[in-house]
């Protein structure tokens, strides 16, 4: 596996790796990968000829007084897991070399789809997703890319991107990877001390407890007001979890549902902050 | 030569002619061709395998109020004038299976130099111009793209646009072509009655009279004040000729300049109306 940090020597190896005939898969990371991190790798393994995982802490997706100067850089070890679940490529550009002093031109995919859950709290967060997943796309150009549904929002937002700019890609979604009491893995867990910890897998029950609810059948079960209610009170029972949002959307269009309806998925997703951290979670539901 | 309408179709073609083996040079045009596109698919004819012209007038870069509606459209004569020229597809594509009835997605060079210029009277424009731009990018996936300098803001602004979001394509600026008398090019001119299109000459006068100024080494002539002096009193020897704006800018960043200075070209820019018509043009000034 090549450890790649500009941007030219990476279209020369691609080249050289016949990109044309041989089908490149891309798995864009910020680093610190962990299990979730490998399944999309794996993933890409499997479809692909060439596996790129690129390495990347964008600066423009975080706000002011968010973790970007904190967040966990540990590159010698993403090298060694990438490696054992498949890559051909680390692909670790510098932030300079990506974006220039005088850089103004972004991709966003405008209106409530990105300023409804995380979007409402981080406002130029999906901007910066967006415009860096184009950046990268341009480089490597991929004919698969590969993200988690832990970031449930991010992969509708990027799949109405790629359908509406018209990018020959195909976005490939992986299942949340989760550790054995249900909390979703995520870089950010390890913000986490071991009370917070202990506590933090309410996420999970509140989501599991909801579709729970909805698969019983019971009264208000298709009511996202009381399925809400459901996780809330879930939530609720760990002290340390301050709540930002819980909310019940349409899985392809994050509006809000009045009704869970049959053959139409819904996603369930929260966000719960533990003292600085702040953590995310989701789940389909299906009436 | 082949007219093509739909983007499955003209990926199929693509495919076929060999793309990837073969250079691909594309010409973006909203139809009505006349010199100035011929000598951007000439310019393209000599330095690519495959030529590809677009024709689509693009909804998103016209403002309310603006001349969408009733921009001519003349697809049969620009098909003959596209082959004449060294064409070998024209792609037609339909608004419809461009952008989807809920698309959102924008691509933006944002700051002054999409508002300056033209910017501030058609503040909605260069965000559609970029938006189609990579569209029309993702769809063909050209080796290099043509653009006239008759839109100099539009040139700079799409290469900013493709430098900073790394796309991997060659954009080649091809000189302004102007009637006999000096009047540049335009589809628009032919909204111009007998009368307007006698007058219209006052830009380029204006603009040649500035570049003579300068180059004669008069004093004053470095300085865009008195420059765009030279420039205005042209252009109102013609009465029916209403100035939007005269502008002496960097030609590069489009931003204001106190002088012109050895070494660093400068961009004159006028847009005079004419009636409901609006017409534009620019020379580069070197001292």
């Amino acid at each position: 596996m090549k450890l790649i940090e500009s941007e030219s020597e990476l279209r020369r190896e691609l080249e050289q790796l016949g990109k044309g005939e041989h089908r490149v898969g891309l798995v864009p990371t910020m680093g610190c990968l962990h299990e979730g991190h490998l399944s999309l790798i794996r993933k890409a393994r499997q479809q692909n000829d060439i596996v790129v995982v690129s390495v990347f802490v964008n600066p423009t997706q975080f706000g002011p007084g968010e973790d970007y100067a904190s967040y966990p850089r540990t590159l010698e070890n993403d090298c060694v897991l990438a490696e054992s679940a498949g890559a051909d490529i680390v692909f670790h550009p510098d932030a300079a070399e990506i974006y220039s002093p005088d850089a103004s031109t972004k991709v966003e995919v405008e209106g409530e789809i990105t300023h409804t859950l995380c979007g409402a709290s981080r406002p130029i967060h999906f901007k910066g997703v967006t415009t860096i997943v184009s950046i990268l796309f341009n480089i490597v150009r991929p004919d698969r890319a590969y993200f988690g549904q832990k970031d449930a929002q991010q992969a509708v937002v990027i799949r109405k991107m790629v359908r509406e700019l018209h990018i020959p890609v195909e976005i490939v979604v992986c299942p949340i990877v989760r550790e054995a009491d249900g909390l979703a893995l995520s870089s950010r867990n390890r913000y986490l001390n071991s009370e917070e910890r202990r506590q933090a897998v309410c996420l999970y029950r509140g989501l599991d407890a909801a579709a729970s609810f909805l698969s019983s059948g019971a009264e208000g079960g298709t009511d996202p007001e009381r399925l809400k209610q459901v996780i809330c009170e879930e939530i609720d029972k760990s002290p340390l979890a301050k709540r930002e949002y819980i909310e019940i959307v349409d899985a392809e269009t994050l509006k809000p549902l009045r009704h869970i309806e049959k053959g139409h998925p819904a996603l369930a997703a929260v966000a719960v902050r533990f003292g600085e951290t702040r953590l995310i979670d989701n789940i389909i539901l299906r009436s």
